[in-house]
């Protein structure tokens, strides 16, 4: 852009949007430094007109209720998308890009539902759709995985794209809290919102692993055939069994190229507590890349808040500012990427976390061994514990696998959830290499 | 660049070069796919035209013993200089910016000692002069602050960023090695070369440090002027008792931003165990990142290696061969970048840890607290341990102080090396928070 002065439409004033205004004033000489020009938030599309608000970017900044205003606007360059939610956004974000403006978002779940549809639509107008503040917040995963990774080819990438989720394993670890109370600590801190159901579900972390993986690979992966598992019935008791064991549990979002399939997924898993990612505990996020030839990299930081978010957004913008080439959105050079193809995850393989809660009497270990064998899942490790106390009470009985297919295990625990003197179906989780 | 095949011209072809080529030869299809063009390495200038070589990119290839016929060849179309060493680096780079060639370099020496020349004559040709490779191997730092974080101001970065000295720790720490005996392991594993001295000086980390902190402040830190502190007189005992008191010792490159100026310097420091970069074992590189927006990030990968290495200097090639832009440089418009205010390192602040040898005698402890409190400096613990086995023996007296100024501490062990009862001068590290 050759303008001295890039002017900014914001669609959205909350947290980020809020935030994102704070810092460009804040740091407005460095910005004018590093850029050479000066960023003004012109315009602000704003739901309740009569909502006060604490900070104004300027006296001269618009706030309108109509997108209309908004996205035609001939003086704004850059619509900065930060409203969240689906629809409304969609409708801001392809009428901007039709009218050839740059766009800047946050929305990791328009992105994951409709990327392939918005991206081939700011390509056909020559536009900038940039999002490195969709995917955990301030860490730059986005321009890691499309410019600085771009030469390799990807083997897998594991992260841990939750801080919610990740606090609350965290303090169940470490003050061998209950899933409840430490969700409660979670409300309590802010780190969790007051329905923190995206979160503990795993479905935030899959809108991001979606958005990851058309990064990594160019491709296109169904955000609703990615199976999706969260951590609202983990026990505090298999915490600290695997942390006796030398484990840790984390909701891990994961992608792996299976000869050219991809095998994709969110689901809690336990991994040594040596591994790296194993170390990442509070309200952090991290990703972990397996590239052919970087070997592993390992991105860590604050995935939320207004100024972490703020900063990822500001990144967008100044790239944007800056340059006059064709913007790199994808990555690709495709204009509609391709579709995945899909590793069944039921042929999926890996060493797993077994936890029976059996009646104290002989011969039960025998018989889930037993079943096991006739499987061909090989135990690496088996521990029996004392009686619970309390009606009912049981031994629990932990095994620890080495590698076996997912069908042959879910075939064994049908059998053995329902031996009699099993007390509740098992718990299993993988265990990450 | 409009051209489908973009020609490279290597000068040096040892591990990172033959790296490099095998990459582009693995990565071909996937390199058209993202890129659009191939990558071709056209010519190579080598030392040496007797030596066997194991691997050559492409029967075409034309390898040359004259610098002339690589920088002058009008098909040349990036030049890739990954020869090492200053002087005929300097000449090939140079000359090359001349030619209007862009270039590709991992020679953090050369970057650190004649980067600010170098990158205002790349600005005076409107040349690209890519340095990715030069820090921290596959880790995408300089991408990173050149403009994932360029709105932030960067309040500090501490970084490890040399694998040999960071293995040679973590095996003292581990294992409870002697530093020979680690010294030893690292060389028997290829960590280290016959001459590891510029890894264990700290010199090899001052170069990336320089080279960050351009990135980091746009500013010109003279290398002749950073304090530089390396690890060849660690004693185990020191590492064992950080470990028993709750830290890690590491070999620690930092720049803060206090007011304006800038405090660097290369040192081995003690990290509480539950610091991030505390973890951080084994021969890996890491850096935390503190933006005064996106709070902290960290990176964290191999920082050396040929395909790690090969993989930075070839996103650095697929970024100059995509764009048409400008390239950017060092981040910052100013052609010669100002040379940073320093703070005296004398004035600077921290928490310490002391070692002290001593007769087993009374009134040393009350003698030693003495001077201390009569420098201001207040102590946090102290433990005195056994004597010593073997003739001279001694205690080891460990402090930790809270905050103190490095003059006054200076002073007062100046006072207490001057002891009759102290058998050795004080072992002194920073704890950094």
């Amino acid at each position: 852009m050759q303008k001295q002065v890039v002017n900014l439409g914001l669609a959205g004033f909350g947290t980020v949007g809020t935030g994102l205004a704070r810092i460009i004033q804040e740091n407005r000489d460095w910005i004018k430094r590093r850029l050479g020009k000066e960023l003004n938030v012109l315009k602000i599309l704003i739901r309740d007109p009569e909502k006060k608000r604490s900070f104004i970017p300027a006296p001269e900044t618009r706030l309108t209720t109509d997108l209309e205003e908004l996205v035609h606007d001939p003086q704004v360059d850059i619509v900065v998308e930060l409203m969240g939610g689906v629809d409304t956004a969609y409708e801001v974000i392809s009428r901007a890009l039709r009218e050839k403006k740059h766009v800047v978002t946050a929305n990791k779940a328009l992105l994951a539902e409709k990327g392939n549809e918005l991206f081939s639509l700011a390509r056909e107008h020559q536009a900038g759709l940039y999002y490195e503040a969709s995917v955990a917040g301030g860490i730059p995963i986005v321009q890691t995985l499309k410019e600085s990774l771009s030469g390799d080819r990807i083997i897998s990438l594991t992260g841990i794209l939750n801080g919610t989720a990740n606090f609350i394993l965290s303090e169940m670890t470490r003050k061998e809290l209950s899933f409840e109370s430490a969700l409660q600590a979670a409300k309590d801190l802010g780190y969790a919102e007051a329905d923190p159901s995206l979160d503990i579900d795993g479905h935030d972390a899959a809108h991001k692993l979606v958005v990851l993986i058309r990064l990594a690979y160019g491709l296109d992966y169904p955000l609703n055939l990615l199976p999706v598992e969260g951590i609202a019935g983990i026990n505090a008791m298999d915490i600290a069994m695997a942390g006796e064991l030398g484990y840790r549990l984390k909701l891990i979002a994961q992608v792996r190229d299976e000869s050219g399939n991809l095998q994709a997924g969110v689901f809690p898993a336990l991994m040594s507590r040596e591994h790296i990612l194993a170390k990442v505990d509070g309200p952090f996020n991290s990703i972990l890349i397996h590239g052919n030839a970087v070997g592993q990299v390992m991105l860590y930081g604050q995935g939320a808040g207004d100024l972490p978010t703020g900063s990822a957004v500001l990144a967008d913008i100044m790239a944007l500012a800056r340059d006059d080439a064709v913007p790199n959105n994808t990555g690709f050079l495709e204009k509609v990427l391709p579709r995945a193809d899909l590793v069944n995850t039921e042929l999926s393989v890996c060493r797993h976390y077994f936890r029976f809660i059996a009646q104290d009497k002989p011969g039960v270990l025998a018989a889930v061994a037993g079943v096991m064998s006739e499987h061909d899942i090989s135990i690496a490790q088996a521990v029996q514990k004392q009686e619970l106390p309390g009606e009912g009470g049981g031994v629990p009985i932990v095994f620890l696998t080495h590698k076996a297919g997912l069908q042959a295990v879910r075939k064994a625990l049908k059998i053995i959830d329902g031996f009699e003197f099993v007390n509740a179906p098992a718990v299993h989780y993988c265990i990450l290499d």
